[in-house]
């Protein structure tokens, strides 16, 4: 089931895509948000699509918002793939690294993303991003991390090199700009994604191919973030978890291409859809 | 002005405290929250007390929760005093350390802090919470930043040093942890505090006083702060900003006197009240 948003930055409309057609779900929830995955929303989109007593809607022509409301958190796991790990000349973590970034970050996955002003590294990465479905907390093992999903979706974790590495201290200071989290196009639910860790996963700049990769060459798997995030810290529905990115940031690339205005970025996941931002200057 | 939240957790009222006297605020709001700033809330209610529009009620027994509603996002600065900066053995950074906490770690100030479950070293810092009252996006200079803070709150920074130091990469993961950030008891508006940077604050651990600084010896001030996080990242109505903390820590204390169950921590900043938790167990 791919769940999504349609309408202006604000005001999007929720909708669930089902074949060719679109049907409104504002009869049954005002937004795809924590409160609706945890009382059981998808399964009632499920059993009103099965009844047939969704209506139809045309969308044509409108917006493509976030498939999810603003997240309570995005928490993401940095050097997640051996090769980009690599490229950016650092060691394999022994565990996860994990960051945040500002949940005012998310925006559509056809919206512009702005290169900040004083900005002179601004970097893409396609990641798998995971949205929480049920409260996860001290889960035993990673084998009860899948069942908290409620689903998945293309996530741009575009990252401002000097601002994370070079300006002192945190990383997080790099990951927060304004725009820097194009979300999407849709939340394919977890029930259609049966393994999270073979999707292979791509990303163009203004036409050539920059990131090839596959989800199978996590350092840490989806399970295995979600069951080590959950001992230090809630895991709320809604919530979002960027998974890492392989090879081919433009830190990585001879020459540093990193992202100007007018640039253009093409993403796309297995099974999740695609997305494309064009670039603009804040 | 003191604004409050009272109430079960989830179900808190706002109200403004009056000189001896508290008066609901539902009538003109639902919570305080992004909205309610940026909509000229505390103007309202100032407005309202002149008129005597509002009802005076009993909050005696009542839980006192924390004086926001969910942030949109906790920004921290880290190692912004330099004796702290020095405590812990770092270098004195040359432009403000940045780092995130979960925004659903916020409690109320007399609410339990726990002990994650492989936590052995956790940690308290007493720190000048400042909410965001205007969105500040590339602000042209310190002098623009205090206006756009709604007001100021005794904040609690609790903090896993293994978590944060000891496990690889980002501090985030030591800060995140669930009831990592006891905040209030009020929120003071902005006009009663003329200057943040003459604030004695102090905390005490069972009854023993462990930190005992000012805000003057911050190194970056909440001005500079707000002005140059204005750059990285927007900041919005109800976002709050953890200063950092002098020193005192148990982290930078002869024996690690880490923080156990039974324990009780009392903090206080001058003008903007005194918190007490006792800590538990996750």
């Amino acid at each position: 089931m791919k769940l999504a948003r349609y309408g202006a930055p604000g005001e999007e409309r929720p909708v669930v895509i089902h074949g060719e057609s679109t049907f409104a779900l504002d009869a049954l929830t005002s937004d795809l948000d924590g409160t609706f995955f945890e009382s059981g929303g998808i399964d009632r989109v499920r059993a009103a699509l099965a009844t047939g007593d969704l209506s139809e809607i045309d969308m044509t022509g409108q917006r493509i918002g976030a498939p999810i409301a603003l997240p309570g958190k995005i928490v993401c796991i940095g050097l997640n793939y051996s090769d980009h790990a690599a490229e950016t000349g650092a060691a394999i973590p022994a565990e996860p690294v994990v960051f945040m970034k500002d949940p005012s970050t998310v925006i559509g996955p056809f919206d512009e993303v702005l290169v900040p002003r004083a900005s002179v590294k601004t970097d893409w990465e396609v990641e798998l991003g995971v949205v929480i479905g049920t409260e996860a907390r001290y889960l035993a093992s990673p084998d009860e991390a899948l069942a908290h999903v409620a689903g998945y979706a293309v996530s741009h974790d575009v990252s401002e090199r000097e601002f994370q590495l070079e300006r002192g201290g945190q990383w997080d200071k790099g990951k927060s700009c304004e725009t820097f989290n194009p979300l999407g196009p849709w939340l394919v639910t977890s029930d259609e994604i049966p393994d999270p860790q073979q999707l292979r996963m791509t990303l163009d700049v203004n036409g050539v191919r920059r990131q090839d990769g596959t989800t199978a060459n996590m350092i840490f798997s989806v399970a295995h973030a979600i069951w080590y995030l959950s001992q230090f810290m809630v895991l709320r529905p809604g919530d979002l978890i960027n998974t890492g990115t392989p090879a081919g940031v433009a830190l990585g690339i001879e020459g540093n291409p990193y992202l100007r205005a007018g640039d253009v970025v093409e993403l796309a996941i297995e099974g999740l859809g695609a997305a494309r931002q064009k670039v603009g200057q804040a």
